[in-house]
């Protein structure tokens, strides 16, 4: 069997790495890749050599940053007064597409899971700690999954939060808009009856 | 609202250009890359800028080569009575992963579709004729998809070779391996029924 040249194979494989992509799908994008210019494909390989050095963390909240610049923290307009605990930069980018909150963010860096051996360790905690001693924070916002890892984390946060004397809160389960109760599943229906708010 | 470092813009807008990858799948992989190693990234970003030089057509069937050599035309093993054209190099691989096709290969590079411009210029068609003209090919099988682009295509091709004295096969139509008739749609059902095969 005739076997792809070596250089597309490694361009597959490479590929493959990226989230939810098989086979099918890297080989997909390694012909379509093919059929690129010259110039795109100098551009793409311009922006994976130089994502790391360019794309780096903010300091205080490891937010991304924008020319060495944290859009969260360096913003005199923000809240200061309100912080959000996040897993990952990017729900940071979610939650500000909402257009519902001007605080400020804490990257996390991950959730707690002994079995992949992210402990609280791991955890950007020390960060915390620091910030909510030198910030005026009023409120603290939990903005985990709602996994068991989310869950896990949540807890485990609420407590450390507590002991450090602050009021915590986590975002609310309930419904997804638009959902019908035929198809939503019985932990949320739960959930979302325990729950409920004044209307 | 706040937006993404603009070097994360760009590779996500880079990243979009892929088939059938939408914004939130391209932010995902953007977002992944960011937590690959200097390495990997630099690995991707190197092989990205040498394809094109690296992964070249073969002046004769136009498939791709392997460290400039094409590995059917090169293949003195290979069976030289027989030509398979197909419209990209992919189709290639795709055949010869089944093992049952020992012949030559021809890329057309397309298929006829006047209205997004690909009319029998386009296709690599001087070069077929000249390589029947030397070999000493006794059957020609378009391989080509079953879609309104590919049947016109096949026709238009089939005109051509038999002005040339050749035999002409096409891929059988059929019921797919494993599908039941309930869910065959009735075309293909009907293509099944009078292309019946002896039993």
């Amino acid at each position: 069997m005739t076997k792809y040249p070596s250089e597309l194979a490694q361009l597959i494989a490479s590929l493959k790495k990226l989230p939810g992509v098989g086979s099918k799908t890297a080989e997909r994008f390694a012909f379509q890749l093919l059929n690129w210019s010259e110039e795109q494909l100098h551009g793409l390989s311009t922006l994976f050599a130089q994502i790391k050095a360019k794309i780096i963390p903010c300091e205080i909240c490891r937010c991304l940053m924008d020319n060495h610049r944290c859009p969260f923290c360096s913003d005199a307009m923000r809240d200061k007064t309100q912080l959000c605990v996040i897993a990952s930069p990017r729900d940071a980018y979610s939650i500000e597409e909402t257009g519902t909150y001007r605080g400020l963010y804490h990257v996390l860096g991950g959730l707690l899971s002994p079995l992949d051996g992210k402990t609280p360790e791991n955890l950007n905690l020390i960060q915390l700690k620091k910030r909510i001693a030198t910030l005026q924070i009023q409120e603290i916002i939990i903005a985990l999954d709602s996994t068991l890892e989310g869950d896990t984390t949540s807890l485990f946060l609420k407590e450390q939060i507590q002991t450090w004397g602050l009021p915590v809160s986590r975002l609310a389960f309930g419904l997804p808009i638009g959902s019908s109760l035929d198809f939503v599943d019985g932990s949320t229906l739960a959930r979302a009856l325990t729950g409920r708010q004044n209307f």
